[in-house]
């Protein structure tokens, strides 16, 4: 295994202690537990939105924290979901009257934890599940995993809640744009978990997984390494099967890299997956390509697209200043 | 070689035709020959500030090209020089009668081809050469490569160049980063160009490569793969030895990815390289952690000080809008 890494017990630590520094004036860490706080005040009674999970996803969700967005992040060890008592501590930190938005990708552990922090939590509290990956079917037994699609809700909910929605707006409008969002991912390689050191799984020189999780697991189906076009017909595919969008729709196209994957070829696969959308009648006017949800050092990527209406849009497009998203601040 | 890609014929044009749609509201592709200009008007007067170069290193330059920063950029094929017809027509498109200063990095094949480029325009113009790297000595022959502290002249000159200096300003503004500014990379791996399918250089599992080039250029030595400290160790001494930073000093510390390192790595790698000089009282007070110079899949890293002044820090704080750095617009 090469990494740059101390040891992989100081690793969070000294990674998050540099994210501190390095964005001093965006976020601030608490220690004893982890969690990630924005310095910006709120105004009394906006709703606070936290979100939290594994770390080796990076910039999400620390570098989702900030004005328009979340007001804290809970980092957990590698690919294991934060405790709820660092939940717990960062709703109390940043609460201010409006009530706590937990915003939870839907993977059995962070389910579990967060319903924990939610029951010892004193004040108005909801959830909101991500499940944005088709890869699966919708009758799947645990349902959908949240993946890519989690910073579109992160950043339209979060928008929201600074404007001044309150706890049950944000509520419904999350569900909302997560019924509209769908992503799938196709991974090249493996990535490698550091307390691990070798490879989650193997993969041959000429197959690629279809339909991976942002953990290394296991997708739909290995197939045969091919071109690019008949990878994003696939992916944009099983999208469509799902999301059925229509003629004339809008649509925000997400096309994100697991972190080991050149930005060319990300840019690549947009050029390739708008053109397919474009053909359908749907009008991709909102773009995101780069390295936001990753899985540590796994090449590859993932496509998502979601169906945003004029207001989703509006919220899309209102400012944001965070770490890895900023624009009119 | 397992790429997105549908041909090695066809990556470059299918890439940034993606990235043109993507950032459509900040920049223009032009086709046959190549050049992405910038969508906002500019001041009669200003000076076109222009770079270019082999592709492979997104965002660089590409990613640079936007309100406050470059007027222009030329991407070559993968890590292989742009034309003078590139650089001839891209300052036709944006000259607006301040002449153009082009930022070149270190290459015989691009300073070259800027130089006929520079011989070939009928307006005033002028040349800023980038030579970060200390990973080979001053005496070099060629002397020293551009790397990762490029962007820090494109967006300081940048800046200067919107708020109005005129280009004999740019030009000493510029060779005065360029003097202040020290790099110095470390690969773990090497990087694989599409054309030639297979990995540039072979490296061990417990070995590293320091002071590699941004093209996987064999660096100064290969060493065992060490901890993240001991890395970090040798590359800031490195630096010292030729910056000589003093206490009180201020300066902005940037850490970049090749492309195939995570955000967490990268964000240690700070934490390690700040604590290094802030013990020795220099004073971190900007930073910049991220993949911004990359070397396609190439897993490493590396550091750039830059021992900027009251102005400098100013021209670096000042609003820019391109797709890769965005603040204060």
């Amino acid at each position: 295994m090469k990494k740059f890494i101390n040891s992989t017990e100081t690793l969070l630590d000294e990674s998050l202690s540099g994210f501190a520094k390095a964005h001093a004036d965006i976020i601030q860490l608490n220690n004893q537990p982890h969690f990630i706080k924005r310095n910006s005040p709120t105004s009394p009674g906006k709703v606070a939105i936290i979100s939290g999970g594994g770390s080796g996803h990076e910039p999400l969700h620390n570098g989702f924290v900030g004005i328009g967005m979340l007001d804290a992040a809970c980092p957990g060890q590698i690919f294991t979901s934060p405790t709820p008592d660092q939940m717990l501590a960062a709703a109390q930190a940043v609460e201010n009257g409006g009530g706590v938005l937990f915003i939870v990708k839907n993977y059995a552990g962070d389910v579990m934890n967060f319903e924990i922090a939610a029951e010892m939590l004193d004040c108005p509290n909801e959830s909101l599940l991500v499940s944005d990956d088709v890869s699966f079917p919708k009758t799947h037994s645990t349902g959908r995993r949240g993946v890519a699609g989690t910073l579109i809700l992160e950043k339209i909910v979060g928008a929201a809640a600074e404007q001044g929605a309150d706890l049950a707006a944000c509520k419904i409008l999350g569900d909302r744009v997560n019924l509209v969002t769908a992503s799938i991912g196709v991974a090249l390689s493996s990535c490698t978990v550091p307390a691990l050191g070798k490879p989650t799984f193997e993969i041959g020189d000429q197959e690629i997984e279809m339909g991976v999780g942002i953990h290394g697991e296991r997708g739909r189906e290995r197939i045969a390494l091919s071109t690019a076009t008949e990878i994003v017909d696939y992916l944009t595919n099983m999208i469509d099967d799902d999301l059925n969008p229509q003629q004339g729709q809008s649509a925000l196209l997400h096309v994100n890299g697991f972190g080991a994957t050149p930005l060319m070829e990300l840019h690549l696969i947009y050029e390739l997956a708008s053109r397919h959308w474009e053909q359908r009648g749907v009008n991709i006017c909102r773009s995101l390509v780069g390295n936001y949800t990753t899985s540590l050092d796994m090449a590859g990527c993932s496509i998502t697209l979601s169906l945003l209406d004029d207001e989703m849009l509006r919220l899309w497009d209102a400012p944001v200043h965070t770490a890895a998203l900023r624009w009119g601040c």
